[in-house]
């Protein structure tokens, strides 16, 4: 008997492999050397989740709403999701505009579901998640376009505008993992006259949505275009440092394509826990929420100055404008894998570039989300001579932290 | 752009139709007659959640418990699943023999998802989420072999094998949705017996586990037969009257099955909400347990009591074994609309048996889980006159209460 072949394409994470390698390697190198073992590697949030989410469930239990959700979501839910996002831009969108899924990964599991076998265009580097789990498990297919590390990682247009002439989907990750970049209003623009162009439907995972450290962008999302079909996908995983409770939404302005997320969101599930979603809606109108995302900002902000002031330059590392990854390249194409045992055996856990890519073999991505400044500026320095000792040649410009 | 079948194929469910017709109709019937409305169709659980869910959850909070999920669940929750089902069977299972899913409903999907495409028997009536939903989203094919509704529901042996004799895999609910029928340990014994002799893997639905009021049968489950290919799905919902938590756990002698559905988990939702995990870790072994479940099963002990003590006999209902439903002919084949109807106008919303089979057309489901007593009293003498007013004939025998 022959399981579905959408579980046997199913990756290892290399992620998982690197954590699991570190659990084994971290307690030797630190009795050995009496220094803290760096854990580089995981996108976890290392910040306390906001507390107020406790009195919501809290709240949840004692008044009872404990039972079956409605189908897509609570209607409280959907309606503080929606005066949350009408902060951000004008568009009328209502409830059956919104669905309540289980973060932002099962947001993207049921939209590439509902384009099952079709082909997607993505840009590289991208989240190893997709290649080791989105795209097998949906049986899509998919066409890398590169973004330009020489270039503070720009779009390739031309290749670009080839790949979605014959793709149905695009993903779109803004700001973006590994690279920390934040698209400009001027880049998602083109983009989605691009998908208009060739009638793609533009999926746009806003996970980093609010984790943005340069003024200039903002968040700006594909949906504020006004392009008809673009689905963007939320979590609230890092927006209240909760990436245990599960719980996001997808909005569109095709209702059509909510309603079937709908029914593909209740036939998996029948739905998000009714007390999460209370806790939820009551945390994003809670009267605590700005003073905590300034201070949780601030964190991210100052751990991120700590890496990059850190790292030599002659790494060449970019400042990243959002998110908490910094992305660059290590070694040669050819010498990955032993660069990434050397850090490890230097006691540092970091991902290897081809996780996120075949073309970024050499690069690596080290997050700044899971440790405090301390340890990111020991782990930076300790990286940063073992990375020179093995000879680096960076010939991109580095850019300037902004 | 045509969206994928398995999205197009989903049904809409015919409990929320009622459901949202009564919504309609209730409010004027009300006020018409005085007369409470009588919603018999839902399948909620009209009882207040275990009330020690609260202090897990507090507890998970205060301690961080809200961080990403460990793959295929955290080993104090399938320790304590484990712990749980050693008091029923003698069977050492390991944590990889246990995946934590969100509820039953997402372990059915990945199973059936796990066998995308292939062929499914079922037993008929058969619970209808299994017609809008499982099936048509993972593109299976059923082969419905019907249950004998004058013999206590007793299985057709004959018809049985010749199903599963070109049959991948074999859906079974015990106790049954929509009978009620708490299946025998020797038809347990022949069903596993027949699944191995053709190779079929079984799907254990154990949704309704504890709510069995005959103590003749107990919860057996096909799992303890030790047939290698059998799949327990479970879920807490009607355990702890929990429905709106979202959390239950696949259980199989098959480590690679339970990986790959680890995997499909962790694909769709990077897992299961880790504070619901840390909740009902305790919850299992909390001290209150036992008395709690004591109180909960007596309560529905005495309604089932009442719902079958106050429909007429002529109705010849069976005393449901276990679950909460009770499933009987209340029309020919062709009037199940009109009876429906007349039951709505006459303040009764009811599920017309072909949402469970085709071959039930005629059929109706009565859920008594929802309401208290009394309503259910009225309803089922209320039902029972409009019932007899139409002049029901049914030609088998009554079974009476155990």
């Amino acid at each position: 008997m022959k399981f579905h072949r959408s579980f046997r394409n199913i990756g290892i994470s290399r992620i998982v492999q690197v954590s699991e390698q570190a659990k084994i390697v971290a307690p030797s190198f630190e009795k050995k050397t009496g220094e803290p073992f760096i854990y580089f590697q995981r996108g976890e949030v290392g910040y306390p989740t906001a507390p107020f989410i406790a009195d919501g469930f809290k709240e949840a239990i004692e008044k009872g709403f404990t039972k079956y959700p409605k189908l897509g979501g609570e209607d409280y839910f959907k309606d503080a999701v929606l005066e949350d996002f009408y902060n951000k831009t004008t568009f009328s969108f209502e409830r059956d505009n919104v669905v309540a899924v289980h973060g932002g990964q099962q947001g993207l599991e049921l939209v590439f579901s509902l384009f099952r076998g079709k082909t997607c265009t993505i840009l590289t580097p991208c989240w190893s998640c997709m290649f080791d789990n989105i795209l097998p498990y949906t049986e899509s297919n998919s066409i890398s376009v590169p973004l330009d590390p020489e270039n503070n990682w720009s779009i390739r247009w031309e290749e670009l505008e080839k790949a979605l002439s014959v793709s149905e989907i695009f993903y779109f990750n803004s700001p973006h993992n590994p690279t920390g970049k934040v698209f400009s209003v001027d880049e998602i623009k083109k983009i989605t006259y691009l998908c208009e162009k060739y009638g793609v439907t533009l999926i746009s995972d806003e996970a980093y949505k609010g984790l943005v450290y340069n003024s200039r962008h903002g968040d700006y999302s594909p949906i504020q275009t006004g392009y008809e079909n673009v689905i963007s996908v939320n979590t609230f995983s890092k927006t209240f440092a909760a990436t245990g409770f599960r719980i996001g939404y997808v909005l569109s302005p095709r209702k059509d394509i909510i309603n079937f997320i709908t029914g593909g969101n209740y036939t998996e599930t029948a739905g998000l826990s009714t007390p999460t979603q209370y806790a939820f809606a009551k945390a994003i109108k809670h009267p605590d929420r700005k003073a905590w995302e300034q201070a949780y900002w601030d964190e991210m902000h100052s751990r991120r100055t700590t890496l990059v002031e850190n790292l030599p330059i002659s790494l060449k590392a970019i400042a990243p404008a959002g998110a908490f990854y910094c992305f660059f390249k290590a070694s040669s194409f050819n010498k990955e894998q032993e660069i990434v045992d050397t850090l490890m055996e230097n006691g540092i856990a970091v991902v290897p570039g081809s996780a996120f890519g075949k073309e970024f073999t050499g690069y690596i991505r080290l997050s700044f989300s899971t440790l405090n400044n301390e340890l990111i500026a020991k782990g930076a320095k300790r990286l940063g001579s073992v990375l020179i000792s093995q000879g680096i040649d960076n010939d991109y410009c580095h850019q300037p932290l902004c």
